[in-house]
């Protein structure tokens, strides 16, 4: 069985549901999921990052890069790089939320990319391409992210992102799985 | 009178159509302006380029980065780098056209802005906060980019990029005129 | 006068050795300078930020971008964004310290361009083509960063940066410093 | 048998060089290894392409990205993006050479990340901790890149790069040798 943590912070609530609707996917596949909100990491959340085929990183674009609560998180696992303890060989991929459609949110996709990288993370991307070039993918991946998931916030507090947000976190869920299982096999 | 240079590479007419609102509107703003296609630059445009206040590069994202012909462009420029007839010192803006409204163009817009730090250019970005937030500037920097322009292309050949694009364009022209005339004035 | 705050956070030191090399050379330079630390901002500073020319944003790199009390004061300053207080039209430019000659700490002087353009901030890189090019230029700018200062840290404590770091920020001072005073005098 | 692609672009050698230790050494890995020069390229490197288990792509940076002869290849791969023929799934890395340790070489690299995402490609980095953290590691990736590879050219024309980055292309071969080997293990 494949573990995935997916780790996170939310401001608003936007980054939480992005997060959960992925992790919802992930269970619906057969993995065993960790959802982490990196505000209130304990032992347990350390060790089943340690223990993970996969981890994902989700947090909300704050002017132009990752929130700095998560980036704090980030910071912290510092104290595990290069040591027995770290994330080298496992699998990585990366979720942010904005209230505009582009832009800036690619900074924080690349800075989440990098950071995985120092850890020795394999990381993978959406490879969704979407709506305006496949119109019959309505809303999947509209906006044209690849690095990662780029979703936009809406107001409708019961919705948080787009409904086409929420199917491409679901197809990106089920790459990403498919992944962490095909490594996890080879290794 | 503030002299400003629009290069550009287009491939299909999307970035030419950018290129010209923009160029249009330096011209209204009394601006001495010079476009140059980079696929056939010739002495008249190096001198220009030698002689402006500001350089505009303006090129299509292609695979995530900045067209190869206008690579082609920004290469040919290191004969000039660090030289007397170099740039150090211009003022220096960005846009760049995609099929999609996101993602891979602000990879673009940072290249760009390196490769004008790399001449020792001052980087002038959009400064126009959009519509998700701003909802009554419809269809301005809609999509939220600051480092530089990032327009998208539409299918109909009569518009090119959509009419938020020509809108944000012109507004950015006249931001970019402003910077040029006052550093000139401050000169 | 030229008015200008420098911006820090420094974990263990060495990223305040920078921003005081950078400040005092601009005091020597005749500019009213604010230090401004960031994880201990008070009303004073934000009004100086309010008042100043330009500011500077310095902070370590960590894992592979801006540490996270800076990012957390990056997150506060959304409160000025697009507003009368805000820093539209100033002038800014960027410094990180790591304890590598490179890599990384490209990404953070891309966040930093990247949030300063957010605040429609001009753009000053370094412009100072570094030893490996110019070899009498021993030291400076030796790693050839553009878009912002790169410094690496030392472990001697009396240094806290290399040689060669403290002279090129001493020139990047000087730049930055005149660029301030001809956008001043433009105005 | 794990098959792999070298692509590359060399303007002096160096990046050649680079690209031949790389090669060399999954070799002697008792990979299938295929040397592709993108300024030359013909059918059977192309079918080599949508064979492989994984592609690495190497070119110098010039002017802070990736130049513009590798540029036209990734271009050109747009004919099979997306498609049949197109390397969704292969892993992917990449390496750069510029005359500086640092700075801009990492927007190549960032650049080549997002090229692979957009083709859906698995990216797998350096995991190298190098000399400054782990002094007994002298000359292995020195300089601190985790994306992709970062290297610098020397003037003697028999070495063409720095002793430590051979040392380190070879570890980062066997490493990517190892992910496409497990990769395929698992599919």
């Amino acid at each position: 069985m494949v573990e995935i943590v997916v780790s996170f912070h939310s401001g608003s609530g936007h980054t939480r549901r992005l997060a959960e609707v992925f992790a919802g996917e992930l269970e619906a596949l057969g993995a065993a999921v960790h959802l982490a909100d990196v505000t209130s990491l304990g032992d347990a959340d350390w060790l089943a990052m340690r223990r993970a085929d996969g981890i994902v990183f989700a947090a909300p674009t704050y002017m132009g890069s990752i929130s700095s609560p998560f980036k704090a998180f980030m910071d912290a696992s510092s104290d595990i790089w290069g040591s027995e303890d770290g994330w080298s060989g496992k699998m990585a991929a990366g979720m942010t939320v904005g209230s505009y459609a582009s832009g800036d949110k690619m900074t924080s996709l690349i800075q989440l990319a990098v950071f995985a990288a120092q850890h020795g993370m394999i990381w993978v991307g959406v490879d969704d391409i979407g709506a305006p070039v496949n119109p019959e993918k309505e809303g999947i991946n509209e906006d044209g992210y690849c690095l990662g998931m780029g979703a936009t916030s809406v107001r409708d507090k019961a919705q948080m992102i787009r409904a086409g947000d929420v199917t491409t976190a679901r197809r990106f869920a089920r790459r990403f799985h498919a992944a962490c299982a095909r490594w996890a096999r080879g290794g």
